[in-house]
């Protein structure tokens, strides 16, 4: 009997090959719908110079774009390794049902630090916002 | 005298009204290299139906875009609200030198529960990755 979970995490295996191939650190993802792929993505940070280049997040927009909506709530991922922070918070927005990982994660997180000020035109911002949820409410009373 | 950090944020507030007039939650952001506006971005996310078109993304897309580099660790990015999990992942990602943001969440995260399987080919996934990883250091020695 065929393990539709390790099928599907083969088709993120060939995506990681392809990032491979591509000298990039090999990361492959898929996103299936009702036993269909919709969405496939490999990590192509340094060949596209993009951060954000990540298998998942280049998954999730296939994915997204071929459904025409922005919720995941009826898919799965599959992804060779586990999520960093960015692509867990993307799967948390796209409110995804399901994730599958195979290697974990051996370094925990990037050792980075952002200087960070905050409060700038902090009443006005959040007046904008306020102010907004205010007009949807109302239109939607 | 001009304060700086409120000139850019008055800017990223200008794209969070962009966002408003198309209905979206009004959130902008910018990206500052040398006193320069490098990206910009406003959130699009119902739009676009895309969970990943937050308005620090696009702006940081634009930017990297620019500068032809992943790395913007001499670029400020001012937002109008407190980024998510997904977005400061990605200025982490990105090793953003600095953050300045206007309002504070009032929600600290979105309550959503993704179901989780870990471990499907996680040998295979560890042993694809830490190959990859020797050959580096090899060509690199």
């Amino acid at each position: 009997m065929i393990d539709m979970d390790e099928m599907w995490m083969q088709e993120a295996f060939k995506l990681a090959r392809q990032a491979e191939s591509l000298g990039e650190v090999p990361i492959g993802a898929v996103v299936i719908l009702d036993d269909e792929l919709i969405g496939s993505g490999y990590n192509c940070k340094e060949y596209n110079q993009n951060p954000i280049a990540h298998a998942e997040i280049i998954a999730i927009q296939e994915a997204v774009k071929k459904l025409n909506r922005w919720r995941l709530n009826d898919c799965s991922l599959y992804v060779t390794l586990e999520p960093c922070q960015m692509c867990l918070g993307a799967l948390i927005n796209a409110r995804l049902k399901r994730l599958v990982y195979a290697a974990k994660k051996t370094k925990t997180q990037i050792n980075h630090n952002i200087i960070l000020k905050t409060g700038v035109l902090e009443t006005p911002a959040s007046l904008l916002l306020s102010d907004f949820f205010k007009k949807i409410r109302k239109l939607k009373s």
